[in-house]
């Protein structure tokens, strides 16, 4: 089991999920996701989780030109950990999709840990016709129970070959107990390195639920499966964000918020960015004992690269 | 918390795992099937869960002309329930593959509760290129590192409406335990009536290992999810099958053999036949003080329609 | 499992552990417990755990004298409901130890659910022996390594008998798992009737220690015991006081604060006053979305008899 | 967490809890003692756990005298490790109930971790007044509802120090969660050596319940406190005493059976002697893949001193 020091705290910044029309706080322009990264580096989040969305329609993108007017900025302003999301499209194959982490060579890129339905659908009830903003929204949420996200044991292979050279560390995505044997299974055929670090993701629909309860097992099977070799975060979605990350913190993990995850900053109330979730969860953390990681402390707990080492 | 009277022993003939090469016990002919599975129900299964195969070649079929030869004779020489997988490709659709329980009007029927990656390939290491029975083999095995067992929620919703007509019971295959949530949600949709039968499957790649920390915490999030509206089995893979089945039996489990779970009776040690792993698990759990169900009692305890109602 | 509509915060305000050496904030005297309880009620804390000392000396007593002059002034500054302590002796009879809460008729009394261990010893050697500031301390605290804190359940049983008359709803106070047989055991010979109120009592030396992992275990225990027939608390000893409520209210427990069970107001850190840890756990759990009890909706989540019906 | 080679069976063949009137099996003669005890260890037990009783009455002793008569013999006639109480009276100082491990220097003696209420009176309500064999019996099982038993923080120093110079192997019994926190913390004062040897016992009126959801958060527990350096076995009380045997084995743990533990061979079927619980659970853990040690490679997994150097 890995013992923390200093908690680091992720903001995912814009993610693949939501859409402009479930709140107007979520950024999608060049600007506005620029701007929001750095701001909630400011807050206190030593790690940036970034996607790429159409710069236009804020429609979710994975290409490398979407994601250049932004990176080059946030690097200047900050000295946050970068993170490149490998999984910013469910419809485009694996080299697709770690094109982005490959080019930029970021110091870390998210990796889930296998394939799954993955569905917001639910969502889509919330709206009118005429309330979306932009034409794509409302078949891509309703549409989304046919979704797979997909990453077999041969993709997951592929990227971590391709993405070697690059020495980049991964976010290991678990959305499920299986997805941890799944790491495992990898990890004993060479495809990634000690210490690993894995983000418990729950509460999305088709994955394990949010609650104490399956936090507490998550981490236990991760003790019994990586022993010392694995450093941990959360990540829940929607409304239990912040209570879960709290009640992670005192456990000796790490925690990740953001828009990405959550629209809100409490039960019913939409945030109104991704910094006030940052501040909001870093003074409750801090409140209950626990101190927050500078981004070279959260580089050394993660044993990173650097943030010298990046093509951006 | 569903208390049981009686252990229902199902045996999974066949399936669409293992290949003939790995065991001489795994039946695949219409006659070796029908046999096998007769043999299974006088040791002691009452459920009987049936994939057919290629009767020349042993290749997993999903057609309906490769299950009737042997269906009519089990019907015949047995009281035990049929089960009809809906499970036996990974590259058809869902209503290819529902078609065989549609077709024959089964007492029951598996249903895989979400998408997931499911491989086997490490087991193509253990063969020699001439090793193999069959062309198709090796690839088969050897190419399943890029498997996913494909059921969005698309996918359970048409399933569920589909076979609605034929009031059929389903055993809801759960690898993880996502798969509970997934059920929760298709339940509270409406697609599925209490008691709902749910098999723990574990020790598959790309899903929950098979321990007893596992086991009890599934049927804790089952207690948490579905309160008494559910009954419960387990179905662990390979050398695990039986102690796993001992421990679930004492829990108040039921429990499921067969050769397309488990080709080995003990460790190292090939299974002669379906009937002998049925005969194994029956003498261990009645020894431990549990009593096996009679099919008719199988048939109370989850709520079937009843042998008579079957279209075969 | 019971599901709590707000938070009930108890303030433990004196307890007998601590000792005035120990923290110049711990009230003893009449004034001071008075005083810190009301300004504990005040701050949001609906129920009042009451010990009494030795006006001069501060030693635990359980004469009444030692109540009277406290609880008629709480009575008129606050409508808290008022919980007398039945285990404020590790020498004395039961009778001694519940004369107390038969005497006042209280809204509540506690009651050790078993027998342990309870030792502090380890306290001892943090001072020097000119460091006390009373004459029993020392030895009081150095000599509870033979300390046993005895509850048959002969002794149960005639605490219940003799105080049902008076209608006194129980906080339960379960030092480890056993503790809750124990107390099912009593349920169902008759003693206590549902809802009973269970305080998780964690990081004793000689019960269960302060851990997420066991309060998630103490609770499973208590749905598989209890189902909906329970109201919980928590009670975590020490530093780990307030971030153990926090976790506990994230999953609807009650929450009990005060100097009895800690004297810090974070790691390091003396508490100035109750007050001050009420202030705070109210602070964070609200922050989370909890909201707290008033003292008449704790009346209601607990069935309690109501403040009028008390002798003081 | 400790991985076993192979399954360690200690019988406990006569203990304190039941009476003669109970079961006519329970051995209590010398004769009877000497006789059930070779039996067990020829049926496969390799460590033999010892009361002793008075040869007229059965009464419970723990004086040498009633202790020489059969050590003797049974060192003669096996080679199986002697273990010999230290819990045999409710009544008695620590220093007169670790007696007779100390006079006779045993390889192995048992410590109960803490002190708890310990008692047995529902038994009695099952005779009748003139049920009883002899005068003692209905008091001692009517009256353990005012039981506690003792070892104090305190206890367990004096008779760890005592024992020390023997080399003494303890068989330290949990009846709970906090007794495992009570063996760390003397762990940590130096007073026992790794590897601890625990025996959880489960089942107790007093103590953690014997179930499945028990044994695994038991065992999470040790694996949390001790790492490495415990091994570890079952006692569960009554009915469930083989079936959770079965279970312990499938996860690493040694067993414990024999009269003490229960008088039954199956529900509702009492046993015919201590050999027959040893054959019937050595037959099922075999079954299930275990192989049963010998007496010295229990020595060996246990690090125990040696038979050559007992005092008898
Ligand atoms: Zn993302
Ligand atoms: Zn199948
Ligand atoms: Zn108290
Ligand atoms: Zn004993």
């Amino acid at each position: 089991m890995a013992k923390q020091q200093r908690t680091i705290i992720t903001c995912a910044v814009t993610g693949a999920i939501h859409t402009p029309t479930m709140s107007d706080a979520l950024p999608y322009t060049y600007d506005d996701i620029a701007a929001q990264a750095i701001a909630a580096a400011e807050a206190g989040a030593s790690i940036l989780h970034l996607h790429a969305r159409d710069n236009e329609t804020g429609a979710p993108s994975v290409n490398t030109d979407d994601f250049s007017p932004f990176l080059g900025r946030i690097k200047q302003a900050t000295d946050a950990v970068v993170n490149i999301s490998t999984g910013g499209s469910l419809t485009l194959s694996i080299q697709d999709r770690i094109k982005p982490a490959a080019t930029f060579s970021a110091e870390m890129c998210s990796m889930n840990m296998g394939s799954m339905n993955f569905s917001f659908h639910p969502l889509a009830k919330r709206y009118g016709d005429d309330d979306w903003k932009f034409d794509w929204e409302k078949d891509y949420v309703a549409n989304s129970d046919g979704n797979i996200f997909r990453n077999t044991f041969r993709d997951i292979r592929e990227a971590a070959e391709t993405l070697a050279p690059h020495d980049i560390k991964f976010e290991h995505e678990c959305y499920d107990v299986g997805h941890l044997y799944n790491l495992k299974f990898c990890m004993d055929a060479g495809l990634f390195k000690a210490p690993v670090f894995i983000q418990f993701v729950m509460g999305i629909l088709g994955g394990i639920g949010a609650d104490i309860d399956n936090l507490v097992f998550m981490k236990k099977t991760a003790d019994k499966l990586f022993g010392e070799d694995y450093r941990w975060s959360i990540l829940a979605a929607g409304a239990s964000q912040i209570p879960m990350a709290t009640t992670a913190s005192q456990m000796g993990g790490h925690v990740r918020v953001g828009l990405e995850d959550s629209l809100f900053i409490s039960r019913g109330e939409l945030a109104e960015s991704n910094a006030q979730q940052v501040a909001k969860v870093r003074r409750v953390v801090e409140e209950l004992g626990c101190q927050v990681a500078s981004p070279d402390e959260a580089r050394e707990i993660l044993d990173l690269k650097g943030g010298d080492r990046v093509n951006f």
